[in-house]
């Protein structure tokens, strides 16, 4: 059983991105420059997008934080996403989600440029993902990819189950798994709380990718020998054997499953990692692109 | 075993929007318009243009052939896909594919204005359906899914297999039966060129949906008792007893899978007049946007 290790994958991904922020900012460009607006005190809220600045600061990127209250006017959060994409300083930015139950979430992110929206929910981004056109990937799934890839996990042919078909995660996991391309070429399943007879779908699977946000939902007896496991869940269990008072916990029962399986994402330091590494990415990407445009 | 009857179904469909039309031009307002561009000589996209003109005729539509020589250049066809965007008069167009090799057809497709892309091919729209918004969703699923709803086809929790995974049909195709709504709620999973033990997976399949042009490629040893087929193929094989020389042939074998079918589209007569009718929907809705827009 090999570790699909998402913090040292991640960590060579910073390396290579800091060395290429180096190589822009030496030919005299601005290092690129990520966003993010921040609306409210949701713990996890402040947890994630704390992470993406102290990753941003990393790899040599500059970020801003815009910080909004949870009584925040729609209107007025649709102002400060029209000033973030007017900003030419800003080469990409993100909304956190969620967001107060007030605000229309699809209203928002529709309204990012897509040529800044480096999270890739953008419906144009997606569509745009899906027909094999160059995008914005979602972060989650475009971090998975690169780990299958990074660590040459075969793909073609081989039965993935997805489950859960959320539009960050499950749908566009299940579009890039049976794209015709490396990593995918997958036959793909797609499963969620409709699905009957899960258990003998998921004993079929050569590859589980299991975002449902449902604690240890996966078990080793539903599993066969030599499957591989990614693991996007992550919910917060109470422990008061932690100091933290939580511990986090993946949709995967990594006890039983792990010893059948030939590779497995931890909990955490598997996939999360991955996403944020791939939003840092995205930006780049944008940066890129600017610097291209900017270049005599 | 029931035939899903595309034509009879396509036909009611026809006769409701003809009724909406004529309510729309009583009230004054002009009636739907739909402009299509035909790019050479191509016999079959000459066959199907035809039929979508004389769809659009029976149900009081106004409609328009731009048809440009097969030495038009992409730039050229690009002027006449903006002047169809600008011009106030069409609601939809299409651009019928495939474009002679000289021309990029994701060019062309992207530069239709997604408002009046009732063919439902551009990225946007395709991003929106997948994320569940108000989008034109392409004429042949759409099709499938008015079809299936027609006759009360029970999909929630059933195994669905898509066979391709085309741009314009299988992606699609999926993501309409796999998400949260009817019909969909179905578990799905897309078969490709790629797909090993194709048979086992046609055998668990509660439902078909064959798109991958191959004449007769589903048998009857490889479906289960009470299958639901729906067979998007159709290509023409030659056939010196017929009048013009050939049949037209679905990816099923109709003689040995339609005993064992619970219900079965026909080739002809299944998917083809669902997805004209489907495109004369997607046309009345944007009619429809226009006349709320210019209401008193």
């Amino acid at each position: 059983m090999i570790i699909l290790d998402g913090k040292k994958t991640s960590q060579d991904l910073r390396n290579e991105i800091a060395e290429e922020v180096s190589k822009i900012t030496t030919k005299g460009y601005r290092p690129p420059h990520l966003a993010a607006i921040l609306v409210g005190n949701n713990g996890a809220s402040i947890t994630y997008v704390n992470a993406k600045i102290k990753a941003c600061e990393e790899v040599g990127f500059k970020s801003t934080l815009v910080r909004l209250s949870d009584t925040v006017s729609q209107d007025e959060l649709l102002e400060e996403v029209e000033k973030l994409n007017q900003d030419e300083s800003v080469d990409g930015f993100i909304v956190q989600l969620p967001l107060p139950v007030h605000i229309r979430e699809q209203k928002v992110i529709t309204a990012i440029d897509p040529r800044k929206d480096v999270d890739g929910f953008h419906p144009q981004n997606l569509g745009r993902m899906a027909l094999g056109m160059t995008a914005f990937a979602p972060a989650t799934p475009s971090g998975i990819i690169e780990l299958l890839d990074r660590y040459n996990i075969e793909t073609g042919g081989k039965h993935c189950v997805v489950l859960g078909r959320s539009h960050i995660v499950g749908m566009p996991m299940s579009l890039l798994m049976s794209r015709n391309a490396y990593p995918g070429n997958a036959t793909v399943t797609v499963c969620h709380s409709h699905t009957r007879n899960l258990d003998s779908i998921l004993r079929s699977a050569d590859i589980i990718i299991a975002a449902v946000g449902r604690p240890n939902f996966v078990t080793g007896d539903m599993v066969k020998d030599g499957v591989v496991i990614v693991d996007v869940g992550i919910t917060r269990i109470v422990d008061t054997e932690k100091k933290s008072g939580y511990r986090l916990v993946g949709d995967v029962d990594f006890d039983s499953v792990a010893p059948k399986a030939a590779f497995i994402t931890p909990v955490p330091g598997g996939v999360g990692p991955m996403t944020i590494v791939s939003l840092l990415k995205n930006t780049l990407i944008a940066a890129r692109l600017r610097v291209r445009k900017t270049s005599k």
